[in-house]
């Protein structure tokens, strides 16, 4: 583990009074399930212990035990607790209008599995060598001798299962498919789990990919493919914002493109801009070049400009990033 | 194991001199996989060695090790093989046109790990509890006592990534996990491996689905849906006839839908069909009501009438078993 206070946070959860756990925004089933499986370890401790983030818990995480106790920080007063638990987060501004609440704490924690992480917390547990934050949790768990039950290990199951991408991405190591063999043996079930995010979609999110479809482009050399989704999109098919999020693995799948897009014209006249690449292009590059950020296989920016623009400057952009 | 005849297997492969190693007909990546795993095991004990299927291994799997020399049955002429290994077929026919070369074998080995396997051959080894054929090849090559390579690892991994979805369907087991992990310390690569399966799509093949999508039917009570595809839909998006496998997935993954089906009408004036259930409704039976077959989440039949009439008659039995 690249930056490890790990037996410090060991002592500062048995030691600790009270624990505010953050998610970050827009959470995924990593941020939820690390966040729940700590405030279930906490509760078991005996800790008094909440959960704050800046956005609901997703639908499809909404099941999970505990997943009705998370607050959003309009829900949450100002108070002082002796530990703050930053989980998945890069860096602070990622828990977005809940960091505030961490800070006013006495000690915060800080526990993540990106490379990017800046050691930002008066205890750090960072390690990209784990395949998601839940991984470092359970980790922490067996380090406190708490037994993990049916629960916990569904919670964790969750986490791990979401950020490989159901164990197919490269974070996906044969200590991962240890953890998972474990997690299922202390009782978690990766067909409903599984269920749950990829076999829970409304009927007005698959009326919507069909829209989306429709708009495919591909460029002529077949390395950058995209699709576009308006509003008008939206409002005919009534689907939500929350849905068009994981269309851009369409232009992905498609063999030969190195670099997938997803165009995003919005009301205010301005167009955000998803980018995923297969792994040989950084699409970080891209994204920070027009201003925005990300990972090297998952990045995303605001362009001032409407669609047509918007995607001109892109294709631009990503065409040095691709050919090279 | 269910049926085994383990030790006396690993005798005849230690003592045979030569084999015919048989795919089932349309082969899927656990038949592909273990078929190629086995192959490669038998050259390794110096065995004359062949895989022969009815049909051609698809594209998704023709990047595997020695995928280009499996055969199809009009390649091969009829002589006699020591011993026949048929691969992950619960009944010979399965094997479609390549069966009659596997009779003239001295003597027939049955692998696989349906659970409806009906013993046929000389020597069987049948386990329901293996996520895939692939498992028990993996065990026979440890008894064999033959280290697994890069090659080896990488087609023994297809065929568990395959048939388990990905680790999320219910025959994952803590065991599968655990073997994934083996066969990644051995080399394989589970990343390059799912993008062939998942992300090497045609151009063609996601404006057929996005056509495909559009025909989405929902039952009123929201627990059947179901998607129609017939030959123009195909010849307008220069798809082929294999890219539509799959695509009941999508009515499948709907929130609150249990049973899941694809029309295909056909040039002949017949549809067929295809169920998908997402666990609770056994489709095998519905199938077999309306002169098909297969098993309890997966099953099809071919009905004597244009798509609107297979509707009516299918939603009817389907009716049956979704409510029961």
């Amino acid at each position: 583990m690249s930056a490890s206070d790990r037996p410090a946070i060991v002592r500062a959860l048995r030691e600790g009074g009270s624990f505010l756990v953050l998610l970050h925004e827009l959470p995924d089933g990593d941020s939820v399930g690390a966040t729940l499986a700590m405030l279930l370890a906490l509760r078991r401790l005996g800790k008094r212990a909440m959960a704050v983030g800046a956005d609901r818990v997703p639908r499809p995480y909404q099941f999970l035990p505990m997943a009705e106790q998370v607050r959003v920080t309009g829900e949450v007063s100002l108070e002082s607790w002796d530990i703050a638990i930053v989980l998945d987060c890069a860096d602070p501004e990622r828990a977005g209008d809940a960091w505030p609440l961490a800070r006013r704490a006495k000690k915060l924690i800080n526990i993540d599995h990106h490379v990017t992480n800046i050691g930002y917390g008066d205890l750090n547990l960072v390690d990209p060598g784990a395949s998601a934050t839940a991984e470092l949790v359970y980790a922490l768990v067996r380090d406190l001798g708490i037994e993990v039950d049916r629960d916990m290990a569904d919670c964790l199951f969750m986490g791990i299962m979401t950020d490989t991408g159901s164990f197919r991405y490269a974070n996906a190591s044969p200590r991962t498919f240890r953890l998972a063999a474990e997690l299922m043996e202390a009782g978690a079930s990766p067909e409903a789990l599984a269920s749950s995010v990829w076999e829970s979609r409304s009927i007005s999110s698959l009326r919507l990919l069909a829209r989306a479809l429709t708009t495919l482009k591909v460029s002529d050399d077949g390395r950058m493919a995209w699709l576009t989704v308006d509003d008008v999109a939206l409002a005919e098919t009534g689907a939500d914002e929350q849905e068009v999020e994981g269309f851009v693995n369409y232009p992905r799948s498609l063999e030969g493109v190195e670099v997938a897009m997803l165009f995003r014209p919005m009301a205010d006249g301005r167009t955000r801009v998803a980018f995923r690449s297969k792994g040989r292009a950084d699409v970080s590059r891209v994204a920070r070049a027009l201003g925005g950020g990300g990972h090297p296989r998952a990045a995303g920016c605001v362009l001032r400009s409407g669609p047509d623009g918007a995607v001109d400057r892109v294709l631009a952009a990503a065409r040095q990033e691709v050919s090279s």
